[in-house]
Formats: C-alpha cells, sequence, structure tokens
C-alpha cells in the first residue's frame, strides 16, 4: 500500500449491508448495497458503490470514483454518478471518521438538479455506517440517506 | 438489455490493447489497456478502465464512469479520475462511431489544471480505436492519446 493511503486504509475492504432513504419530495424507501474500496499501489482508494431492492434485488442506484487523501488529515472524493451527476468533494479524516462536502456539483442536462452533498462516514470495526444529506430539485440540504453496512 | 442501450450495445464487453500518448510536456509513453463496459439492465453503461506499464506492468492511469444514450444518437459521459478530476462530455453516436466534448471539467485544487477533451471512438467488429485530445497544463486542445483494443 502507498503510504499515503495509511490513513484512510480503515475503509479498504468491500462492504455490504442496508439503508434507508427519504427526501421531501419521494416516498420513504429501503436498499440493499455493497461498496468496495481498493487500491493498486497508487496514492488513491477506487471506490465502487451499488444498491439493490430489497424484495427484487433490482438494481437501484450506483456510483464509482477515487477517493484521494490529502496530508495527514485532508481528503478529495471524486465521484460520478449514472444519473447524469459528477461530484467533487472536500473533508476531513480524524481517526475512523470523515466529514466531506462537495465543493462541486455538475448535472447534464438531462438529469434532475443536484446542488450539494454532504457525506459523514465512521467505521468501527467491522462496522461502517454514513448519512448523507442533499440540496436537489429545489430542496435545501436535507437528510436523504443512512446504512450501516459490514465487512465481508 | 434496456431497449435505450440498443445504439451503444457495440461497445459492451472487455477490450485490450496497447495505446501511445504524447504531449508538448512530457515525453511520449507507451501503455496496455483494459477497458470494460458492461450493463444492470438500466438505461446506461458502466465504464472502468485501466492502463499498465508496458514493461513493468505497474498501474498507470484509470478512469471510471457512465454513459448515458440520450434519444437515438446523442450521448452523455460522466467520469471520473484518481488525478482529481472530473469531467461531463456530450456527443454523438453515428452507427459505431462515436463523438464526444467535454461540456464541463471540474479539478480539485490539487490536481494538474485539466480544461477540456474530446474523445473519438471507432469500433469495426471486436476491435475498438480511440483518440483523446486534450487541453491542459496552459496548452491548446492537443492530441494527447490513441490506442487500438481488441474485444477479448
Amino acid at each position: 500500500m502507498h503510504p499515503d493511503l495509511v490513513p484512510l486504509a480503515f475503509l479498504l475492504g468491500t462492504w455490504e449491508g442496508r439503508g434507508e432513504g427519504g427526501y421531501p419530495t419521494i416516498e420513504p424507501f429501503s436498499y440493499l448495497e455493497v461498496v468496495t474500496f481498493s487500491h493498486v499501489g497508487k496514492p488513491f482508494l477506487a471506490y465502487q458503490q451499488r444498491t439493490r431492492h430489497p424484495q427484487t434485488e433490482v438494481p437501484m442506484h450506483a456510483e464509482t470514483g477515487y477517493w484521494r487523501p490529502v496530508g495527514e488529515r485532508g481528503l478529495e472524493v471524486l465521484l460520478a454518478h449514472p444519473t447524469g451527476v459528477v461530484e467533487v468533494y472536500e473533508g476531513t479524516v480524524e481517526r475512523t471518521r470523515i466529514e466531506i462536502r462537495t465543493t462541486s456539483v455538475t448535472c447534464t442536462r438531462t438529469a434532475k438538479d443536484v446542488r450539494a452533498l454532504t457525506r459523514s462516514i465512521e467505521v468501527e470495526g467491522d462496522t461502517l455506517r454514513y448519512d448523507l444529506a442533499m440540496a436537489a430539485v429545489g430542496q435545501p440540504l436535507t437528510h436523504h440517506l443512512h446504512a450501516e453496512l459490514h465487512r465481508r
């Protein structure tokens, strides 16, 4: 592993679990999720995420990108979404807790209007919990997703 | 396969081969490349790309994202790079030829300054050739990469 990745090593692996979503414009929903953080010896983590319906197992959301440590406690995250959105985040790593916030969200002309997101991630041993808030489709920054995942 | 994906179905699969790169600010270089286009039944292709050194096999570049057909001939592409860059492209699909151009490039504060890219892709049977031009680090849009890949 590249030495710059040490502060993010607690994320490595494949994580599986269940999440709950809500937003003022939609009905509450649940999902099953698989997240993988991997590395190839360079100073970044490759990230892949997929969710599926808890009963039908039909694919729901997906996202992919890279997590870049910056110094001892800094973090940059680059994400692409099949919904027509790319996001750039900056934030901090404190032991096994991550807080990131978008510095840029860009949507294609056919995408829903997403303006800003925040993500909090905390890992305790082999359990990862995250919360995501989103400002989109005219709503202010509002809690959208919470999930608890377990390292495979 | 989702019916909206039919115009992009010629991309599906795993492609391997060799490329050549150049730019006014660097020495020419060669690379080995693996590209995968896959789908999960939804109206987009998931895309993963990795290159490695032709002699040492050490990982070089990587990129990941999604390709979204828009109508019969339109295309939107969302890409994230571990170099700290996200790109949004729009373009066209004519039979098995794709032309896309960035509508947005966003870099983190620690990334090299990338301003714009164009990509041309042509598939003939199981051969895929692409060219990529880039405006970056103060240079105008300049040819950067050419590769020929073969479907596995």
